[in-house]
C-alpha cells in the first residue's frame, strides 16, 4: 500500500486527478467560538474515494456543498482547492431549487427506482412535464456546475505532467461527462463510476427519451464507464446497442461511439477492513454489545437503509415461514432488523416503511410468545449498534431485490466473531465476488429464503467456520487499494491503446 | 396462396406436420337434439394456425379439450385425428385440478407478469409451495400430456417421407419439447413459438429457480424458438446465457445447448385482412356502426382486452394531459374505450378494473360537459362494436406497456376507412414493423402520450392519408401464408445445415 502512494504525483504517468462526486469527504461547520471547524463524512462511496483521494498526493475531490459554511468553502475554493488534512477539496455551491430537482425527482426516485427495476410498471411512472423540468432546471445545470468546477481545477493547478484524469461518480452526475467534453474536449481521462446496478435495455426504456438517450451519449463520450459487476457492465453495453443502436460487444467491454471507443469495466468495490476492526474495538460499540447479546438464541441479522430495493418484507416472510416449518426453531433464534430511515418524505418510501411495520407484527403475533419476540425491529441510525450487531450475528440476511454491490454483506463479515452465514441475494452486486462463500437465494421466492435461513442456521461448525474464513480472506485479499489500482492500470491501458 | 396449398403432403420435404396449442380451433357441444355440433375459435393465433393447417391437408391440430363434448372428442381423437372441415384435430384431456394450476397459477399471472415486467417488484410476486405444487402438480403434467399426445398422433399418423414436424405454440407449453425429447429423441423438428414478449435476462431471473432454469432447457431442446420480433429473439439469447451460461450469438440468433444449435428467430404473426374485410361489411358489424358514427367529434379509438400490460390508465391520464393543454379541443373528439373483461378473478385484474373505472370518471368530471363526455367506457365483450369502431376511427391508439405483437394494430388498420392515425407504443412487438407509420409513443410519458394524441388529432389529411395507405400496404403485404412459409423455409435451411 506504501508503495502505491509512494509513486505520487498522479496517475502512473504524472497525470493530475480530479474526483468528482456529489457527497464529499467532509462537511464544514462553525464552532462554538465562531471558527470552522470539520467533520469526514462516512459512508462506503467516501471510504473508496478516500482511498483514490490517498494514492496521489495533488488530488483534488470536487463535491456538492451542504451546509452554509461548505458554501463558504465553496466561494473560496474557486481559486484554489481547500486544503483539509490529507485532502484537498473544492466544493459546489448549487441552487437549492436545482439542486432539489436534480436529487429529489430526477436522481431519487426516478433513476434510482429504473435501474433497481422498482416501478410498478401498469401504474408507474407517470412521466411529464415534472420530469422535463427536473431534468432541465435540475439535473442538467447542477451537472454541468461540476463540470465547470472541473474546468476551473484544471486550470488553477496544472501539476502533474500529462493530461488530466477525471474520476466521476454516480448516478447523480450523469451529464458530467458531456459537459466536461464540451468544455475541455477530448484530452482529459474521463471515466463515470454507476455504483448501482445497471438494468436491461427493457428496464433502461421505461425512462423518458431524453434522459435515457441523453445519459447514455454523455456516459458514452467517457473514456471508461465502471461498474460493480461484470453483469452491469454487459447490461450497459447492450442497453447502449439497443437503445442507441450503436455497436458494442458486451464480451469485450466495448463500445464504439462517434469513432471513439468506450471501454465498459467492473471494478468491484471493497471496503477498508482496517477501519471496520478498529471500530469493532471501539467504546462506543462495545457499548451496545450488551443489548445484542442479551437477545434469545441465535443471531439473525440484517441491516439495511429503509429502502424498497432492499426487499426487507420479503425477508420478514420468509422467516415467517421457516417458523411455520420448523417449530422447534422458536425462541432459538431472534432476527434483529436494523433499518436505517430513508427518504420519508417520498410517499414510496413512507408505503414501504408502514408495511414494513405490518410485517414485523404479522410475525411477532403470529409465532412470539410471552418470552421470545421473533423480529426486534430497530428503525434508528444507530451505526455503533450495527457494528455490535456485525460481531454478533450467526447468520446474515441481505436478499435485496438489485443492489449494486452491498457493502453490509462485506463489512459484517470482516468484524463477525461468530462464523455466522452470509445468505446473499443471487441479485446483489456482491454475489459476483462473495456467492461462492454464501447461501444463494432468489430475492422473490419466500421458500427458498425459508429453506435458506434455516440451512444457515443449522449448518455445522466446521462448515460454517470454512465459508466465513474464505468470506473474510476473500474482502481482505480485495483490498480498497486494489480497486484504485485496478482502474489506474486500466487509464494507462486505455492511454496506450488509444495511442 | 393456392400455390402453397397445392405443394401438400406435409413440410417441404413431405414431412407430416403437427400443431400444439393450448387453445384449438374448434370447440364442441351437443346441439337441441343431441348431436354433436362445434363451433370455430376465433382470435389471432388461432387464425394464424389455421394458415398453418391449410397449408397442409395431412396437417393435426393437437389442443386441450375445454368442454364435455370436447372430452368425448378427445378420447375418440386418440386413435385418430378427428375431422371437421378442413381440419384435422386430436383433442387432449387434462386433469381438471392440474389444467386449472398450469393455466390460472403457472402461466397466468407468473409467467404473462414475468414475461410483460408487470410485477410490483419490491413486494410481488413472493414465491412459495404454491408456485412449485402449480409447477410440479400442473404445469409438468399438463406439458407431459401434450407430448404424449403428439406421439400418439406420430404413431398413428405416418404419413409423408420425412422426420416429422412439431409446431409447438406459446407460454402454456414451454415444456412440451422437453417431453417430445424424452419420447421421440432428436428425429423430429420441433418449434416453439412464443407469442408474447421475452423478457431481458434480469426480468426473467424474477422466476424460481426451477422454472427459469426449467423452461429455458426445454426450449433448448427444441430446434427453433420463435417471436414476432428480431428483440425479443435477442432477449431470449441473452437470458440462455446470463441464466444457462451457455453459448450463444444474439447478432446471428444461435444458442449452443449440449452439443446443439438452437436457432433464435422472429417472424412477425399477420391477420387474415381479408376476413376483416368481410367482417367490415357484415350487417352485424354494419348494425353497431350507428352508435359509433353518433359519438361527438373525432373518434379516438381503443380496443383491448382488459389487461395490466395494455396500459389503460396512462392512456386515460394523457388523453386527460392533451384537453388540459389542447381546451380547444373539448368536444371536438370522444374516446371510446373497448375493453373486453378479462381474468376478473385474479386480484390485480379486479384492482386494474377498479382503477379504470376512476381513472374515466376523473377525466369525465373534470373536463366533460352536459353534451358531450370525453371518455365513453364500454367494458364488454362486443366483437361487431369493435370492427365497427375500427372502421371509424380518427386516431387509434396501442399504448401497451409491453405486447408480444399487438393484432389490433393490424385489423383496425385494414378496414379503417378514415385514413386514421395510428399512435403505437415503441415496446409494444407491432412498433418493429409499423413504427415507421406510427406516431411513436413512450408508454410511461404522459405528456409524450398527450402530445402524440393531439398530433394525431390534427394531422394534416394528406399525411394521414399517405400513413394509413402505408400502413395498409405494410399489413396486407406481410401475409399470414408467408408467415407460415417463413418459418417453413426456416425448417429445411435448419435440417440442411445440421445434415
Amino acid at each position: 500500500m506504501v508503495a502505491h502512494g509512494a509513486e505520487g504525483g498522479g496517475g502512473r504517468d504524472g497525470s493530475p486527478i480530479v474526483i468528482v462526486s456529489n457527497r464529499g469527504p467532509v462537511t464544514f461547520s462553525l464552532d462554538g467560538s465562531g471558527d470552522r471547524t470539520y467533520s469526514r463524512g462516512a459512508g462506503g462511496l467516501v471510504t473508496a474515494l478516500n482511498a483514490v483521494s490517498r494514492r496521489q498526493e495533488g488530488a483534488v475531490w470536487i463535491a456538492s456543498a451542504t451546509s452554509d459554511e461548505d458554501a463558504r468553502v465553496a466561494a473560496e475554493s474557486r481559486e484554489e482547492p481547500y486544503e483539509v488534512e490529507d485532502l484537498r477539496v473544492a466544493l459546489v455551491e448549487h441552487d437549492a431549487d436545482a439542486y432539489d430537482l436534480m436529487y429529489n425527482t430526477l436522481a431519487n426516485p426516478l433513476l434510482w427506482f429504473v435501474q433497481h427495476g422498482l416501478y410498478d410498471l401498469p401504474y408507474a411512472p407517470a412521466l411529464g412535464d415534472d420530469t422535463r423540468r427536473a431534468w432541465e432546471e435540475g439535473y442538467l445545470p447542477v451537472n454541468e456546475n461540476f463540470a465547470a468546477a472541473v474546468e476551473r481545477v484544471l486550470e488553477g493547478n496544472p501539476q502533474g505532467g500529462g493530461e488530466p484524469i477525471v474520476l466521476v461518480h454516480d448516478y447523480q452526475l450523469y451529464m458530467v461527462p458531456h459537459f466536461l467534453r464540451e468544455r475541455l474536449g477530448e484530452g482529459p481521462f474521463v471515466s463515470l463510476f454507476v455504483h448501482i446496478p445497471w438494468p436491461d435495455p427493457e428496464g433502461w426504456r421505461v425512462l423518458p427519451r431524453y434522459v435515457r438517450e441523453g445519459v447514455l451519449q454523455s456516459l458514452l463520450r467517457a473514456d471508461v464507464v465502471a461498474f460493480h459487476t461484470d453483469r452491469y457492465a454487459r447490461n450497459f453495453v447492450r442497453t447502449a446497442r439497443e437503445v442507441l443502436g450503436v455497436e458494442g460487444d458486451e464480451e469485450k467491454g466495448v463500445v464504439r461511439y462517434e469513432g471513439r471507443e468506450v471501454w465498459a469495466r467492473a471494478y468491484p468495490i471493497s471496503i477498508d477492513p482496517g477501519e471496520f476492526e478498529e471500530l469493532a474495538a471501539s467504546d462506543a460499540v462495545r457499548e451496545q454489545e450488551g443489548p445484542v447479546r442479551d437477545l434469545p438464541g441465535k443471531l439473525l441479522l440484517r441491516i439495511d437503509r429503509t429502502d424498497l430495493s432492499k426487499n426487507v418484507l420479503r425477508g420478514f416472510q420468509a422467516y415467517g415461514r421457516m417458523l411455520e416449518r420448523h417449530p422447534e426453531m422458536k425462541g432459538e433464534v431472534t432476527f434483529l432488523a436494523g433499518l436505517q430511515p430513508s427518504r420519508g418524505d417520498i410517499p414510496e418510501y413512507a408505503a414501504y416503511a408502514e408495511a414494513i411495520h405490518k410485517a414485523v407484527e404479522e410475525v411477532n403475533e403470529e409465532h412470539g410468545t410471552p418470552s421470545w419476540t421473533p423480529i426486534v425491529l430497530s428503525m434508528e441510525d444507530n451505526f455503533p449498534r450495527s457494528v455490535a450487531a456485525y460481531k454478533a450475528y450467526d447468520v446474515l440476511l441481505v436478499n435485496a431485490v438489485r443492489d449494486g454491490m452491498n457493502l453490509v454483506a462485506k463489512e459484517a463479515a470482516v468484524v463477525n466473531e461468530k462464523n455466522g452465514v452470509l445468505v446473499l441475494s443471487e441479485t446483489a452486486g456482491a454475489h459476483e465476488e462473495l456467492g461462492e462463500f454464501a447461501v444463494t437465494v432468489n430475492p422473490f421466492d419466500l421458500d427458498e429464503g425459508a429453506d435458506a435461513i434455516h440451512a444457515a442456521l443449522t449448518m455445522p461448525e466446521e462448515e460454517k467456520k470454512r465459508r466465513a474464513e474464505a468470506l473474510k480472506r476473500q474482502v481482505r485479499e480485495n483490498t480498497i487499494e486494489e480497486w484504485v489500482e485496478a482502474q489506474l492500470e486500466d487509464i494507462t491501458a486505455y492511454r496506450k491503446a488509444r495511442g
